[in-house]
């Protein structure tokens, strides 16, 4: 194709009509010294797409293109970038942009600078240009959030590891999931399932852990050495002081007993939340009590460990549990209502963008 | 003196009449072999005291004799104790038992056993025996939680080290608190200014943090670097991200705004409770993601903490700030009112034993 003087994507009209997908088109912000240009050919569905343009989290500056998850090929690279070739098959996330300056990211925790900015529907502070996301013909990112991919995995299979794939292996890495340790999983769906598939991939002991057994066999299919069901009477008991770490992807608190959980921590084990249900859970400091444990959250995780992630993903050919939808309107009505509606089996990922784009 | 055939204490009778502190006497629990009799000199008194009798943690076994914080000198040992020798002056805090044979407990994690047992109202497993603290003549004690003393150390001054002292000396301890980091200690009373004296002798810098500049100036003198009163303006705000680690041992969660504080955490920062407020406090997974810090709570110390506290102690030539008052039913309602009105600056210690139960 020609170079393109505009980017075209899906975006959503409003939050009353978030569904309303209009294929529109938007000059990109002006092209940087490190700029990556990037042809979409693939990008996953994430939760926080539907939280972000239904309206759940606020006002959005609409129209909108979401989508986070983004594979597509290089077209173009600015003067000084190092780190992507015209042609190469890359990544992006989550996250686009931060100071690369502050304490934070010099320290490898750049998801936590206070000038990040998110994939979409957020302002670059130089020109105002508010962020699309990967329903979109194109995107233009700088080089340190574009990461080169693995050849041995699809697009479509990359695609969702980089937002809910690192969602799981940051935390695994950081919190010390490996050989001789307990990690659990609470929730089995998007995120939970690369919790499973990572957690054993560094050498973990992985316990799924899910409200009833409907998703027993997928689990064990996906490497987890254990399944509990906490629609089961006692099912913390046998488990109890033995987990190193908990990794908690609910989206709710709804009759959440916080402290069933806790109680299968090890001595400081850590309860870490990547999820980020609407409200808040009571605590005390009697919950901790027992095994001086710790809760906390955590969010996407570095360059350094997406690059980290897609080295184990290659060495042991690990894959996402993907099903493929091809982008247009109605594609993504479908992928957004099957997350309404907790279909997902286990990550959705927007293909076919050559037909919606022309190649 | 005599060795005696009972030991002797000012018992609370009830909750209702907890301050009407009764002198009795009663059979101590079968003599083992790895135990330890100590005849009590001072006694540190810990806000634990004033809860367990007057009934805030519900019914108690009365009548029951407080006080976990003991000095003593050993009058006699079990023929297979070798921690301990007769005439030695010895500590006592507020656990006395553990099974010593889980995982916890050979992992120095003894305050975690599930067989633990605190230093006064609990039942010994085999005997029934309820455990009376240290308002009394003499202790009873397993070895494994008699701990030698520094000669430098005056017994009032060394008591409230082995619960207050060792509760601030294990988080600041196991949680990193040393040269190159940063350590907050919020409220500063009998728990507090043990975080500011040994958070300073690990080397850590340390900040005193209270609802008002009341204590500044002891808080500096103890050796905190800095003070931050939570009552000015945006007090939160120059210390965004920087804290490693903060402790709290504050008694209530009235007015606490839990998240100004979280936000002085630098990334996966420590939030730690040693205080046991009644009720709880609301938190959102949000909370947590700005520094992807965490919250909970320790308990205590380990035998081995112990032992390095003490050491620490010696080395530094470290003093708690105590006042004496000699044990009495009335020293003992002054301690008790001086603790409500929070009044004490910043451990009482009852002291004057010999004269109280003869020498």
């Amino acid at each position: 194709m020609s170079y393109p003087e505009k980017f075209t994507g899906f975006q959503a009209p409003s939050a009353e009509k978030y569904l309303e997908f209009e294929k529109n088109s938007w000059a990109p912000r002006p092209f940087g010294d490190y700029d990556v240009d990037i042809q979409i050919e693939a990008c996953g569905v994430c939760a926080s797409d539907r939280h972000k343009i239904n309206g759940d989290w606020g006002d959005s500056p609409y129209p909108l293109a979401v989508g986070h998850e983004v594979v597509g090929k290089v077209l173009k690279v600015g003067p000084k970038v190092t780190l992507a070739k015209v042609g190469q098959r890359v990544g992006v996330g989550a996250q686009v942009y931060s100071c690369l300056t502050c304490r934070q990211c010099k320290n490898e925790n750049e998801t936590y600078c206070k000038q990040q900015i998110d994939a979409y529907g957020a302002p670059y502070l130089d020109t105002g240009f508010i962020t699309q996301g990967g329903y979109s013909s194109h995107t233009r990112i700088h080089e340190y959030w574009v990461y080169p991919l693995p050849e041995s995995l699809s697009s479509a299979n990359a695609a969702p590891m980089l937002c809910a794939g690192i969602t799981l292996f940051s935390p695994l890495k950081r919190f010390g999931a490996g050989p001789g340790k307990k990690v659990g999983i609470v929730g089995i769906g998007g995120l939970g399932h690369y919790g499973i598939i990572f957690g054993k991939a560094l050498g973990a002991e992985v316990w799924a852990i899910s409200r009833t057994r409907a998703k027993e066999a997928d689990a064990l299919k996906m490497g987890a050495d254990g399944f509990i069901a906490t629609n089961e009477e006692g099912w913390s008991k046998p488990h109890n002081m033995t987990f190193d770490l908990i990794i908690n992807t609910a989206n709710s608190f709804d009759g959440f007993e916080l402290s069933n959980y806790l109680s299968m921590l090890d001595i400081h084990g850590r309860w870490n939340s990547v999820g980020l249900p609407g409200g808040g859970i009571n605590v005390r400091n009697q919950d901790f009590l027992d095994n001086g444990c710790f809760i906390g959250a955590s969010h996407l995780g570095s360059r350094k460990e997406m690059l980290e992630m897609f080295d184990l993903v290659a060495e042991k050919g690990l894959e996402s549990w993907v099903e493929e939808i091809p982008i247009s309107k109605e594609g993504l009505q479908l992928a957004m209502n099957n997350l309404g509606e907790s279909k997902v089996r286990y990550r959705s990922c927007m293909v076919g963008y050559d037909k919606a784009f022309g190649a």
